[in-house]
């Protein structure tokens, strides 16, 4: 057997594993020399055993801990159960990861009906002695054996509104006994088995009562969700108590070494005189603030906060710290790195970087990319969310932020409300091209279908406008125009705040704080960016997304979208022109005019991006998103185009498809119509042409195939498109550098990429695709159930946000292996949804890619993510050189 | 430079890919020592090395050709284009592989102005060498040049009527050197040069035609389509002419070592006196029979005999044989494994086995499994087919076998129509669940749209109802009773017949010839069972088709599928009270109904299968599969089950998906409702529990759990099923042993087969929804392209016909191995469409599968496809040993 207990002064910090998080800062701290109450912590690895092993305690595990129980008694000088010199202990647990939901503390344990008495004549201190055993019972049932706290509680208040006492402290021992036996009863009759008397069976049961509550159910749902592993277990820390109730020269509290919520450097936190650690957390009694201490008792304050900062320093991190002031004497009871805003992290990680404590690679590490979208985002002011009505918190936070707004259901009411000066939320079943014209101009989109890769949802993220999706909870009724929701409906006109940071909705409207430019995120970005080795590209269209991007330090654009240049109601026109051609020299006749268009898009967008390079994918949805399914619509669209109506309503019919995701679009549709993309490939040349000449920029662009399947339909495609653009070029006496490439979206590809990478110029991983292919859902559809799926643990991650590295990450590794094998130059790039999120973005930094693309907005958080990436990466080939 | 010329002495039968199958056969028979006119043969090498070096003949070849030339001038004793001892030859193309649209033959080479009156002289035959000299011009010129070979025969044509001559031979050499001034003026016309009088331009000029018809458009085609390398090139075969046209005791023919169309062990064959190959061909002289032969030229007859027996033991294989008779001197020309039907295949096959030539396993190696499918099923009358008009053959050959009916667009009609003794061909845009009752009675099923794999494709196949698909030249209107073809309209109640085996409608009603039992191919089908490794079982439920699948020897069922467990009225409506119920114990209220239906259909299939092993797949399609989408029938279904319609709108809108594909269904929904898999297996355990008892049969049922993409979806649902069947079998007092799997059709579930394999005791692949998934497409709407990705060549194969090496045999393979590292024994096998095509089979028995499974009337195939891949298989381990 290995060793299942250590004293204190046998860790160190860096046993997290072993001793959980709090037993290593304890020994860490006992190591250096702080004063710490003396304990020994019963290892995770002792807990394993104990569940693996039915939940016994071994013999030899008991004898250890007995072992180190004399030790503790021999270091104190005082006996554990013993009549004179009494040791009373605390017992708390501690994984490796701090973990709500498990059986936390229990203090005071060794006082039976006997010792207490003892305990008293000690302190000379009934009351104290009294109460310390009162809150042990009450503790041990509670926290041991689940009896319900309330039933202490309303006993205690029972009590003191019997004696008119305002606090606990203010009660009598006499009064203090008497609840002692209540309590005892109260245990009684819930456990059927009276209060233990044994010191030593009350410790070895709160023991288990911690190794079990590994287990329990909170713990277990809270692991699922933060993607923890079940088998590492939690340790014990068994520690000598020192007493903060023992008089008005003693107090418990927590302090920071900075300022959780604003980073500054000042000690900051609080305490309460004459009390024991629960106290605080019960809120029956205001604490007071840190600085009252100073007041209080000068020479503890001016200690603590000597140690404070011994400890930040020693720690290279803002620390929370746990003490206690036992009759003057201040003992400390746990450290570690602090939680704390993300306004606070920044400002802390630069101070730090400024004080010469740390490297700007450390302060980077410091910040979890995630955080700062409260920074970049207005968000709902805490207190009057509290306050606010809860419509759903059931939904996708699809695109982050917060937004309040009248409610409407479809994009003209929306776009006319808004021309009036109305605050817009458009909620929608789900949203599609035709809903643009309202999405723009809404403050927040709320759809109840659909995923974090639905239209709404990508759509909303590149435009930087807060969304809700698949919220299942709202049923959506359009042509009544009213929403239905578990706890009421919803009409037009209604007010309604949207919080697409968390995913929920609320009645009415909510107070907000904006946004304000922050120096020391600005300072982190900087570092993130220089740090970096993958470039972080956006994934934009519109002018204003561009700017956005470039705003934000984008290298350049990873993925522009020619969809929307088909949609304006002149080129919808032709494109159904096109659509219902019956020969080619039609069909060419109808693109001539959407070139004219396109040309004019491509010049916009190159004119804007300037000299960074950008990838354009060529038109990739199906030929029925360009006609209704209405069949309303259709004789306005064959008067405008002068046809039969019969032929509209066949042609719809002969274009409709049962899984249109895995159907006739992309580089299949061109294969029919080679005619699109070489219009498009045109329009993008003669737009650099004539950007060339007019404003001397020089564009090189990256032309995308997209949904390449075989190698035959890029090779195939790329000819047809060269030929044309080289005669084009040829034509116009005019060079335009220009590559050819494809993305990456289906399963097949990712095994055919070495093949693909002998014509393929550039790849580029369309994840959103190739992520419903490999799991074969819908990301419109997946919503029905994908919650289920990660509630009960199926998935541990949405594969739509978080690369799924098991299926999705081999075929991406594959194929970026294979592809570099034919051409090891290749620039590879990711310009689906996952370009955007931290743990995607470090896998692929690992596996070597060139760079990312993502929503403008995401950028700061992808540039962070690709910094610590890239630093972790660092320091794993620094420590194997 | 390699040797890119062989004498046929220097060469072998094994040498085809360097020679060409000709030129192999012809140094084969010289080897042999049989009357082979002497030549040489230029390799495919060569071809390639010409048509890469911008098609020019290098000087190394000229100079190795006129090498050669001079030694066969040597071994003949004359001269090429000499004025004495004329040496003329012929020129033939041959690739590996027998390829129509290349350049074919030509004659004569050598004859010009001069030596044509050599010619003359030397045989003392001036017609026969006129009627040589014009049959050169007329070839080279079409051969070589592409010159309408119509241009010469009307010219041929308009000569024998002036002179009223029947036949050609009856020309004199006056008129025929009339005639070949006329060649040499039509050949002057459109070549614009002369024919050239240099016997060596002459063999350069066919040399370098042959070499380049290789790339020509038929043959480039031709490849794509047999799936042929284009770059293996073809062999020239130069050989010195004999003449079958100089004079009555001479002649040329073919000629079979056994009946092609009967596989009779006889002489069968034609032949034409004094003519030359290519007048067999133009068919303006009717041959005669071989036999005739015997009567006119005995002894020739009797060495042809001799000849013929020996080369077909010596290739072990019935033989084709061109020869010609020059003089009563018999040549060979030509030998080649011959062609034959499937019914002279398997009888070919067998005797040669009896006549101890072969072994079974080269029996069996003769039989190309899909032959068969012409003996198994009706097929049209191959005159009343030429007669007959065709509607469209743009159909997919979904079913095999033939049919002739009336048209009906709904099931009801055709029910009713069937019902009064009518033959039906039920035309649909496509077939849904709902269809079934109209497609039993159907004798043939088409569809406008869907693929090999769309429901009417697989559910006719099981059916072994001839069905042909996604033929997209037929316009289908449901409404109005009508399909559009390009040629006209088709109504309810026209005759039609329909051809599964190639896709194809004809108008009106096509003689048939009936499948008869064979026993040859009972015999080929023993001994393909024998030596198969693979198992084969089918796919199958209704009693029926289990019978069908038992007549075909079936090894046990490879995929039970349940859907149509829950189709009939009354349980459909307990389906739907189910799908709307609000509370878990409604729906357990709704399916308790459909368990005791289910308990009598499970009892049904084990009753009928026996002992035999079956593998039952739990539930797969979607919720919104049972509801209907048409408004129209909410109401009824809100009155029988006595909901508001509105709630029955709401659901059906609710259940809506954008890609049902790949959506809320298989295990996903048992996630959602695991009462459905654990109503089903209860209804299988309790199936079991009375067949045992009430039968005594002992039944081990595999339960298979579709559409798993993660670890836990099969673990969770494995573990409510294990417990449910655990404690109903201990309820019951049985043992019942039964193992619980899981189809492997989510790409992403073949990268984690390893942890999938630690909770599935078997696997079994579903080809469909994993080809599906891994190209993403749709098998309803890949119809709409992948007709032109095979024409172009991008696809070599339909992926959900033949299994895709490249991304799909991927997969499956990483799958298998991954699997078999977790648990080394489990059974692994495939139940989609591709486990009844015979290279897909290949694979799979390569790979080492355990079982393949496909529908009944394919099991044939299947077997032969298993055997064969097995003998290749051992005898590649054999030659590596």
């Amino acid at each position: 057997m290995s060793k299942q207990v250590y004293q204190f002064n046998e860790g160190q910090a860096s046993m997290r594993d072993l001793l959980g998080g709090k037993g290593a800062n304890l020994a860490e701290m006992t190591r250096l020399g702080l004063p710490v109450p003396p304990g020994f912590t019963i290892t995770t690895e002792a807990c394993i055993e104990y569940l693996e092993n039915g939940k016994t305690i071994s013999t030899e595990l008991k004898k250890e801990i007995e072992r180190h129980l004399v030790l503790l008694e021999d270091q104190e000088g005082k006996k554990f159960g013993s009549s004179e010199e009494l040791l009373l202990i605390s017992v708390r647990s501690g994984s490796k990861y701090s973990m709500p939901g498990m059986m936390d503390t229990i203090l005071n344990l060794g006082l039976n009906d006997e010792s207490v008495k003892v305990l008293a004549k000690m302190t000379n201190n009934e009351v104290f002695a009294y109460d310390c055993y009162r809150r042990l019972i009450q503790m041990f049932g509670n926290v041991v054996y689940g009896i319900d706290g309330q039933q202490f509680e309303s006993l205690l208040d029972f009590y003191k509104s019997k004696y008119r006492v305002k606090q606990d402290s203010d009660l009598t021992s006499d009064q203090l006994k008497d609840i002692v036996e209540d309590f005892k009863r109260v245990y009684l009759e819930n456990k059927r088995q009276p209060f233990p008397q044994d010191p030593k069976e009350q410790l070895l049961q709160a023991v288990e009562a911690v190794f079990s509550s590994w287990n329990n159910e909170r713990a277990f749902v809270y692991r699922n969700l933060h993607n923890i592993d079940h088998f590492i277990g939690t340790a014990v820390n068994i520690q000598a108590m020192v007493f903060g109730n023992s008089g008005n020269e003693s107090g418990t509290g927590v302090v920071f070494s900075r300022h959780p919520a604003t980073g500054e450097k000042e000690l900051f936190g609080e305490y309460l005189i004459n009390a024991q650690g629960e106290d605080v957390v019960a809120g029956i009694r205001t604490p007071q603030s840190i600085h009252q201490l100073k007041k209080d008792l000068p020479e503890c304050y001016d200690e603590l906060n000597r140690l404070v900062n011994l400890l930040e320093t020693h720690y290279l991190d803002m620390q929370d710290i746990e003490f206690t002031i036992d009759n003057k004497k201040l003992y400390l009871l746990q450290t570690r790195n602090g939680k704390r805003t993300a306004k606070s992290a920044v400002k802390i990680a630069v101070d730090m970087v400024s004080e010469r404590l740390i490297t700007k690679e450390e302060a980077i590490m410091m910040i979890r990319p995630e955080s700062i979208v409260s920074l970049l985002y207005p968000v709902f002011d805490e207190k009057a969310l509290a306050e606010a009505t809860l419509i759903s918190d059931k939904g996708l936070p699809a695109s982050p932020g917060s937004a309040t707004g009248k409610v409407y259901f479809d994009a003209d009411s929306a776009k006319a409300a808004a021309a009036s000066g109305e605050k817009v939320v458009l909620i929608r079943q789900e949203t599609s091209p035709e809903d643009i014209g309202g999405m723009v101009v809404s403050e927040a989109i709320v759809t109840s279908r659909g995923g974090m890769t639905s239209h709404a949802a990508v759509v909303a993220r590149g435009m930087g406008t807060c969304c809700v999706a698949g919220c299942s909870e709202l049923e959506v009724n359009e042509l009544v125009k009213q929403v239905t929701f578990p706890g009421g409906v919803i009409k037009e006109g209604d007010v309604v705040s949207v919080d697409g940071s968390v995913g929920a909705l609320y009645v009415g409207a909510i107070a907000q704080n904006v946004a304000e430019q922050d120096e020391n995120l600005e300072m982190i970005l900087k570092w993130s960016r220089e740090l970096a080795r993958l470039e972080v590209r956006m994934n934009a269209e519109t002018v204003n997304d561009i700017q956005t991007g470039l705003d934000f330090h984008a290298s350049g654009i990873g993925l522009i979208r020619t969809e929307h240049m088909f949609f304006a109601p002149e080129r919808l026109k032709e494109m159904r022109r096109f659509i219902l051609a019956d020969t080619f020299d039609e069909r060419k006749m109808a693109l001539k005019t959407i070139l004219m268009y396109q040309i004019q898009d491509f010049k916009q967008i190159f004119a804007t991006i300037g000299e960074k390079p950008g990838v354009i994918r060529l038109l990739d949805p199906p030929l029925h998103e360009f006609v209704p399914s209405n069949e309303k619509e259709f004789a306005k669209i064959a008067q405008d185009l002068n046809v039969p109506v019969e032929k509209i309503a066949s042609k719809v019919n002969e274009l409709h498809e049962i899984n249109p995701m895995l159907g006739h679009r992309g580089c299949r549709l061109a294969v029919t119509y080679p005619e699109l993309y070489i219009m498009q490939a045109e329009a993008i040349i003669k737009s650099i042409i004539a950007l060339k000449k007019e404003k001397g920029i020089i564009v090189e662009p990256e032309i995308m195939i997209p949904l390449v399947g075989t190698t035959k339909e890029l090779t195939l495609l790329k000819e047809k498109i060269v030929n044309y653009v080289d005669q084009l070029l040829n034509e116009e006496q005019c060079q335009v550098v220009y590559t050819i490439g494809t993305m990456i979206e289906i399963p097949r590809a990712c095994f055919i990429a070495d093949q693909i990478a002998e014509s393929a110029e550039f790849l580029s991983f369309g994840t959103n695709d190739l992520t419903q292919l490999t799991f074969g859902y819908s990301r419109d559809d997946a919503g029905k159930f994908i919650h289920q799926y990660l509630e009960e643990g199926i998935l541990m991650d949405d594969p739509f946000q978080t690369i799924d590295l098991e299926g999705v990450g081999e075929l991406v590794q594959t194929a970026v292996v294979r592809a570099r094998k034919t051409r090891p130059a290749i620039k590879i790039g990711v310009c689906g949804e996952l370009g955007g999120d931290p743990r995607s973005i470090d896998f692929f930094n690992r596996i070597g890619l060139d760079y990312v693309s993502c929503s403008p907005f995401r950028l700061p958080i992808a540039y962070i993510a690709a910094a610590r990436s890239q630093i972790e990466f660092q320091e794993k080939v620094d420590v194997n050189k």
